[in-house]
């Protein structure tokens, strides 16, 4: 392991500004827009109350109200909607279903076509959890930029962090990705917000004109992280939630709707 | 208007005998689902809970929970959705977002396409104020249909009813519907549930093989009525809600979703 | 039949001048978009091409092919997309696909945005064939306006026109709609054009701000018409078409292409 | 380079080997369906036109058209549409306009699912031109499953081949993917089909129970291959399209419609 994730990061580092250098036209600015998928693994202490805008209104009056879901939010039972019969018994409830997440990524769009300007744009999205968030996302912005007369133009790239093993964060890291998807290999560097930190320790030496991260969920926790995303969907309690591409050990991605899992679930489809 | 109403209604009854005898088939059966709008205006008794199935999913176990906003449901912050800057100022919350009512079509949509049996379908759409939730459900019945081996018609038909003035319920009640449009002027009709009757009773008179009616929403009054639709889409406090599709004097039908109006917004849209 | 329409269209234009006495402010000017279904009894005369834009792009150039489909359009074969078992038979081939109908009403919609200005919207969907048309439009042109800054309200009514049976136009015609649906019976104003110059003479008595009238298709016709909409999605050849809510007799409302009908079709659901 | 790929393979052996071993029910077969992205290097020689059926429908007819844009295939004007201003002067046509992508996907997904039984899936996305298709398909699979009665358990997996460079294949070739992204390097794979060849060779080892391919289109080229995917969208001519995540040096990704490159964008966009 040892020479390895230095040679792999300067593939990394060449690949990332050999994209700055394809850039034609020197006012060409690039942003990043990190779309931090669904990330469960995303973790803000309660006692840090979001201080920035999450939403997509115009600024006429100060927004009181965080897209928060309170700990004794009641959600929906699943008979309420469609979902893949084999999780039938592996459920609890609908946190957060699917139309729900739809409405607040195209909020989550405008707001992020406000803030860009005329800078060109970059999507990482982070596989796997990520994918369905991002694909979204992007189709959001797609969609704000071709019925405007703004001329923004939006590459998608891809990278990867090692998910979940069982419902506990592995001391494990690696972070692939960049535009050949070479191997960054890492440790001690997940947990708690610092796997989105190192992520973006890596991204910065690139001098991007700006960095913005956007996750679909932020979980309250005990501990106090000090990273947030920049736009985020909800900030939901601290339970462990499947689908929308949020799987546990893989299983779950198939499901629509964020829901949380039982017990029975967990059983079910230990490694 | 003495004479009208009765010719009206011979001219519908007409119209629907005719469209049976199109039928090139004696099999050929009939069903009728009313998709009754959005539909604030039905009201079911607190004291009368549900008793048949409202989901979609298969009968493995018995469906515990009715498809119910409890009367102290949260809703959500106008701030997490894109909406019309004109109703900045005219709402209260957010009681259903419109992604949700997409989710619960399409389980609705489910539910029936289950029970139809080989039927072919005649939907009657009542307008205005269910023109979203009838397109809506029609398109997912029409997935289902054309994603399936089942060789089941669709035929959509459009009725009217008197909506609110203001928010209270009049006393003047036309319906008017069927093939061509026969006007049916009816008195004291309207109310907790009676328009849904006076409807029933003048589609029964044509012994249509099955009528089932489906609504959105329904309300939870002090004044239990008996009636209740066959499919909805949720059991609402007894809230004035208004968006999709759903008016207060003509004003926020371009509203996507179904939000509870503020008293500024009832005094700045009062007739 | 004597005194009745008079009658209805007092009623119906107490109705219209009612719904502009609503307007609590002055300045609150409301146009009118006609959503002229997808009408295919629109005619246009073949030697009187389009000189006017119809698309969504910029005026950076001037728009050199109209939305045409030539006579020798190959269309597409049914075998590529899923459609209702039960016109296996009768369909020739498809000649829109759903979808982009779907990307059609959205350059519309940026169009009619685009050219609106600041004035409100009533869109008047005209039933039955043009309310899958009308309802995909005012979405699209609804999500436009809640991700965008202006302040533009939309509403929504509904007119009834009376259809062909068969294949052929008939003589008589019945315009039904305004606020309060009155009935508006008229002769020998259908045909080649002269069904929307009819509507359109009726609204024009109450000085709208604007009348614009958007159509899916028009017809390449041997008799020159004079009338053609403002915005519309296709000129296509004269051929007889179903699907996206258009019908023959009642059936392939529920087809979600835009197809030529073959003979065995017309036969088949021939009254 | 030496012995990095023989370990790379080895890891990504163990992955997919794990995966299968995860497995917790002995009748739980595992299907693969490669989504072969957009994939304009698959190429398939014109005298060999497809002998398997591609279509949706269900086998009451021998299908007699192939999912084929002629030579002389007119497309469509891109004033028709809404696109990004950035590629107004880029682009000479629209070949397939995304709508209909989006039916032809649903199509595809139905005869997948269809010809799938009660095995479960596994799709490998080849990113990144093959996102867009990838994550649409899964949709419309995700669709089918939870509005049937079938228990099929969908995951999804992210493969990385290198694409295009200018408009000529390349001869670097790198095939990265499995459950934890191991890196296999290649030579001389790449090029008219062989990607495919190689990649199934490598899935083959594995002992799956069935694997299919999909791929959105398929190019008629002069050079007959042998290999086809089992389900395709289009065979187009020869051209070089991009759009729906199908790239020219990373831009167009974010044009929603698959069109044709015109000079102009292919220098404007060299590297």
């Amino acid at each position: 392991m040892g020479s390895r994730p230095a040679c792999e990061l300067k593939k990394f580092k060449k690949s990332v500004s050999r994209a700055r250098l394809r850039k034609r036209n020197p006012e060409d600015e690039v942003s990043w827009v990190w779309g931090w998928g669904a990330g469960g693994e995303l973790l803000v202490g309660a006692q840090h109350p979001p201080i920035f805008p999450c939403g997509c209104s115009s600024p006429r009056a100060p927004m009181e109200s965080a897209p928060m879901l309170t700990d004794d939010w009641p959600g929906y039972s699943l008979d309420l909607f469609t979902y893949p019969q084999h999780y039938y018994e592996d459920l609890d409830y609908v946190l957060i279903p699917h139309g729900i997440i739809v409405d607040r990524t195209e909020c989550l769009a405008k707001g992020i076509m406000q803030d860009i300007g005329d800078n060109n744009i970059v999507v990482l999205c982070v596989l796997k959890g990520g994918y369905k968030f991002c694909a979204d996302l992007v189709e959001h912005i797609k969609t704000l930029i071709r019925n405007s007369e703004r001329s923004i133009s939006v590459k998608v790239d891809f990278v990867r962090l090692k998910s979940y093993h069982n419902d506990q964060s592995t001391q494990d890291m690696q972070i692939i990705g960049g535009d050949d998807l070479s191997k960054l290999t890492g440790k001690d560097i997940i947990g708690t917000g610092r796997t989105m930190k190192a992520l973006l320790n890596n991204i910065d030496k690139y001098k991007p004109k700006m960095i913005k991260v956007a996750s679909l969920l932020v979980k309250r926790t005990s501990q106090p992280d000090g990273y947030r995303p920049d736009y985020y969907g909800f900030e939901i309690p601290n339970l462990f939630v499947v689908g929308y591409a949020l799987d546990y050990n893989e299983h779950f991605r198939d499901l629509n709707h964020i829901c949380v899992i039982n017990d029975n679930g967990k059983g079910k489809y230990e490694v």
